[in-house]
């Protein structure tokens, strides 16, 4: 028989105002999307390799050895699927077990693509027929990183010197701050490394460069000669990756291993520059983009669990005559908790397809270019705005998603505590998002800096896409002001606002820079001085960019639609009035909401959450995550929590197993025999006895004496 | 020799603006403290056990016994040392090892002040007898929380009924929700456990109270009949404590092991309670007081990591003329980043001193307190304001500290995500504090319905203490603004900024109260309605609370004493505005500051934190936490931190130790060999076959019809 949480949770879903299989429609982008998902889910669930009731509980050395079985698994698809669904199949494993999507995604998303997109045809084929395709004597690692330069890939130190005698490059760590650091893959899986190293000339710098690097041989796994290789052990999380250092002393690859589509050295040593260096780095954005749909879809495994939990979850009496206690759902204080963050993981989303829409565009049009192309401008504009927008969604998305997965795990009280709740290690495998490909207030400020010089052009007259599109018509904009408390009642209003806010904070980091600029600085102290302001303006441009992507998504929706369009749309406005509320202080300033229209705002979003509250579990429902993919008793389909933790307890700790250390410590400690100290007391004729001695000595002195 | 970054820290400590060991010894207090803090570390770092280099990479079951092995060590000073010097001791190894620190408080801090302060004397000294001040036969843990009813005292399920003939009390677990969980110490130490459970008497329940129940025999260390405990196993951090859960069958304790000093059960079943309930609480005061002193603790902590590499790490050059690239520290953004938490974890310092001042204030007046006693009255209302204000402080402290530390790990780029840099683990174990002795947003709110009925007496009358003092002359206090940039350069202005907007949200959360209530709601339903409003009265209130001890204190300074008053000045002026950004939204809202004036107080936080920047390294020398303690190559004391850190990588991660899964699975998938798999087209045939065996039997059928 069904226990009260799970009538709870039952009745949670019996009066729907929408269809709960239509908005997973909309939500996966299409039918086939969602059903493929499902599919997957199913598939993987079965396989032994990825059982996972026990995954909480692994060691490091376990989860490593667990990790690479998985591989085996997955070059299977990878080999018979399309990349487009194979892709998918991915997206859905980053959210199962981040950290062997993050172990084969380094084979595959970084150094395959980097080669791909790095390679002549004639050496993409090579790379190809050595196995890279289907980790077949073959498993890639991406050399970027080193100990004391990370993402600034300017500053790396290892080099890449010319051999022209022999036509090789000696690949050489210098100094120990040189040494390959955080190479996933390293550790136990690579044979090779794209290693980014300086390409030395005849003693001419030409700058960092990329080089395909055996590491280790695929028949014997013994270390290249001149290859050291070395774990770098524990984590925060995604503990399932085998990171390691490397370094390397003065090892020769042939000349064909640097990969040349864009940059050639010939024979002779000549080095030919691409006429764009900016076209060298557009791969790194699949990086952005991955973490920005990441950021929605861990968003939502993280609700899932703690809105699941808040629905059955009762505590205290609202009113003495309830039969029960109160649902902690029906606090107006856990709504604010987590309603804004549900809003939230669903805001993520829209902004990561439109965020992987600007991408592929870009993509194609880069591809498709010839030198000397007449469309090599627009490709670059849309390139840096693709890089300008993914740089600040990178940054605000996982920060985001960070803070929302933390508020979830406190939002279960003491339980989110423990591992088994699945939250903690969630927290724990999302975290590095905010440092790795590019730190995020670095990004933060790239944005920034972006957004300033869109504003310094817009101001000569060029127009700004529609990104940008405030800065075309600024000085209207900056004169928005919320005229009454309507505004705040529609989509519309409230993207004026953001509007107003973004373009007041990026003319004011503009001025700043303009002012430090007059004052003398050079561009570079200047941009400096006011990262303050650059870091505001990215992060108000991000609120509103992302708010009016939920805006035009939902929108584009047709009005007759199951009642997606309407719940969808009261999401948005949460989204937007909780972001202006969170950043009011910027919302004020930019004079676009008056002090006394605060409360308002406040209001609303207290009304919202409850609005949302209402339907919260068939939404959560609708994003069609499988018990086997949340893998937190708390999170359960069917409700019936505290049987299913208590379970899983007790089968990760059994109650057979015996105590591990009562014979060799907690007995010795409790049954220890306590001995009386021995004290100054016990020795009280010490002081009688010194001065016996010293009589007697005294004595045979005298005596001595005498006989003298 | 020294390298480049031994160079730079030296550096920074050559000309700091105070004396750094008059600035150590005004942080701890006085030099004794100072001298017995120096002396515990150097103590503890010589004892094998407490040896702590390869504590990063112990497993959970490791861990618990390394800890186990520390309890062994500290019961001897347990029984030398004095309780306040005690104290002392604990507190250092908070910071050192957080789990053991925990470990050993449940047995010292919850069990044992718990039954202390609940017995009567004679009770007290049979407890005594049985070696619970020395460990000795006797380990205690402490049984309130259950499954389902955490710090929600009056939830509590476990029932202790009266067996009148046998004069005894029966210990029962009802039901699944009723198990005692959480219970740090059960799983693999505790003897003895103090349970919170409903007195039952002729089927009148009358309420929760305290029963001592042995868990084991101590010489054998098996539970005792009835007793059933397991291990909860896995956590997010203090992965040394053996958390464990306990269900009861019906076990039965003597009369006497109820604590009786509030509540009596007389032989005959007749219960005196107590004239005043409160006053049976007092003493679950002490854990928030300590959080609120560890959330400073580990504060430094973590900024002498994240502070010290800051300085070291070197990233791009702001100038290509300079020799070296710039310091981290010395960007402005990142000292926007680091300089706020230096500040926050000296403001949470003198906070934490004040308010176990506070406590023990009052702990003094209510132990000299005789029944009837005239100063009773006084004695309730210190107890209530200490009530509130460490409600409000261990929310808002522990939170701080908690996204202080990840802020700094983040800061350390890439390397943060090691645990060797020690702030994962310490985040992970600091986490707890949000959730553990009431979840601090129950707390915080609790703050703000103590805010409200403070208001509401003030207005009929009734003065107010001195952390409530402005509500005593609200209608000034409203009516503060910020008149000139002035007000925000002097610690005194900005004390006005906040007891302003203190006031006006502590007024606009009771007003919207008394709306709710004049609209027919009851008091629980209104107050539940206003929990936004009251949530954000005790956060802002709790900001300016912290500020005006931090003033205080640093204005009661002599003023000649080796600059350490004027840099703490500027410290606590960095808070104050800090904060106001941080709460800007509030501020702006209360109306003291305008909108214009944010510009101000955003330029201000930017200038300070560069005037704090110049002494940032030489004050988190003062804080005096040996490299031991510290336990991180990033913030160790010379500056070393590459080496060591490389150092650090191979010693727990041996270049010797061989490759553990090569043989079993990296080779056999490397180099599996790869078969064609079967299509369709390798049966072409089939159909033909089909087709034959189709005619046979046809032919076979038309057979058999003719001869039938």
């Amino acid at each position: 028989m069904a226990n009260l949480e799970m009538q709870t949770l039952a009745k949670e879903r019996a009066n729907p105002p929408f269809d709960v299989e239509a908005m997973a429609i909309s939500l996966h982008g299409s039918k086939e999307r969602l059903e493929y998902k499902r599919r997957v889910m199913q598939e993987l669930e079965r396989i032994p390799a990825f059982f996972n009731d026990d995954i909480y509980d692994l060691t490091k050395d376990e989860l490593r050895v667990r990790t690479f079985i998985k591989i085996g698994h997955i070059v299977n698809w990878l080999q018979k699927e399309d990349m487009a669904t194979f892709r998918q199949r991915l997206e859905l494993i980053s959210i199962l077990d981040p950290g062997f999507w993050t172990r084969f995604g380094v084979h595959l998303g970084l150094f395959s693509n980097c080669v791909a997109s790095g390679s002549t045809p004639s050496q993409l084929a090579y790379w190809a027929s050595q196995g890279m395709l289907s980790c077949h004597h073959f498993y890639g690692c991406f050399g970027m990183t080193e100990l004391t330069h990370g993402s600034n890939v300017q500053g790396i130190k290892t080099t890449a010197t010319f051999d022209r005698d022999a036509d090789e490059f000696i690949i050489h760590t210098p100094e120990l701050g040189a040494t390959k650091w955080w190479i996933g893959g390293a550790a136990h899986s690579a044979t090779h490394c794209a290693v980014f190293a300086r390409l030395i000339i005849d003693g001419k710098d030409h700058g960092v460069k990329t080089f395909v690097v055996q590491l280790r041989d695929p028949y014997s796994f013994d270390n290249m000669p001149g290859v050291t290789i070395g774990d770098i052990g524990k984590k925060m999380g995604r503990d399932g990756i085998d990171n390691g250092y490397i370094q390397f002393t003065h090892v020769r690859v042939p000349r064909a291993h640097m990969l040349m589509r864009h940059t050639q050295v010939s024979r002779d040593g000549q080095v030919f520059e691409p006429p764009l260096q900016q076209l060298a780095y557009g791969a790194l954005l699949t990086g952005r983009v991955m973490m920005s749909i990441d950021s929605s879809n861990i968003g939502k495994k993280a609700i899932t669990i703690a809105g699941r939990y808040a629905a059955v979850r009762r505590q205290f009496k609202s009113d003495a005559k309830n039969e029960h206690e109160t649902q902690l759902l029906d606090y107006p204080i856990h709504q604010r908790r987590l309603m804004p963050l549900l809003a939230q993981s669903i805001a993520f989303q829209y902004t990561g397809y439109q965020l992987s829409h600007m991408l592929e565009q870009m993509n194609e049009q880069l591809s498709s270019l010839e030198p000397g192309d007449p469309r090599l401008n627009e490709a670059i504009e849309l390139l840096k705005s693709t890089h300008a927008a993914s740089a600040g969604l990178k940054a605000f998305c996982t920060w985001g998603t960070l803070s929302a997965i933390e508020v979830c795990r406190q939002s279960l009280g003491g339980h989110g505590y423990s591992s088994y709740a699945g939250l903690a290690p969630l927290y724990a495998d999302f975290a590095v998002h905010c440092t790795w490909e590019g730190d995020n207030t670095i990004l933060a400020l790239q944005l920034g800096r972006a957004l300033m010089s869109a504003y310094e052009e817009s101001r000569k007259g060029k127009k700004q896409g529609k990104a940008l599109a405030y800065l075309n018509d600024i000085d209207a904009v900056l004169n928005y002001r919320c005229t009454s408390e309507k505004d705040l009642d529609t989509l519309a209003g409230v993207e004026a606002g953001w509007l107003t806010a973004s373009a007041h904070f990026v003319k004011v980091a503009f001025d700043e820079f303009q002012r430090y600029l007059k004052a003398g600085d050079s561009r570079e102290v200047a941009a400096e001085k006011c990262s303050q302001l650059r870091f505001v303006a990215g992060s108000v441009h991000t609120s509103g960019f992302i708010f009016r992507q939920f805006r035009a998504a939902v929108e584009s929706m047709p009005d007759n639609n199951d009642g997606v369009k309407k719940a969808l749309s009261t999401v948005a406005l949460l989204y937007g009035l909780w972001q202006m509320e969170e950043k009011s202080g910027f919302l004020l300033r930019s004079g676009w909401l008056k002090p006394e229209q605060f409360d308002y705002v406040a209001r609303r979003v207290t009304e919202l959450c409850a609005e949302l509250r209402a339907f919260a579990i068939p939404l959560i429902d609708s994003f069609s995550l499988s018990d086997f993919v949340i893998n937190s008793p708390f999170g359960r389909h069917d409700g019936d929590v505290y049987r299913a933790y208590f379970d899983m307890i007790r089968r990760n700790n059994s109650p057979l197993k015996p105590h591990p250390y009562r014979d060799t410590l907690v007995k010795p400690l409790l049954n220890r025999e306590i001995r009386e100290t021995v004290s100054a007391s016990d020795f009280m004729s010490i002081d009688d006895e010194i001065k016996e001695i010293q009589n007697e000595l005294k004595e045979a002195a005298v005596s001595a004496q005498k006989k003298a």
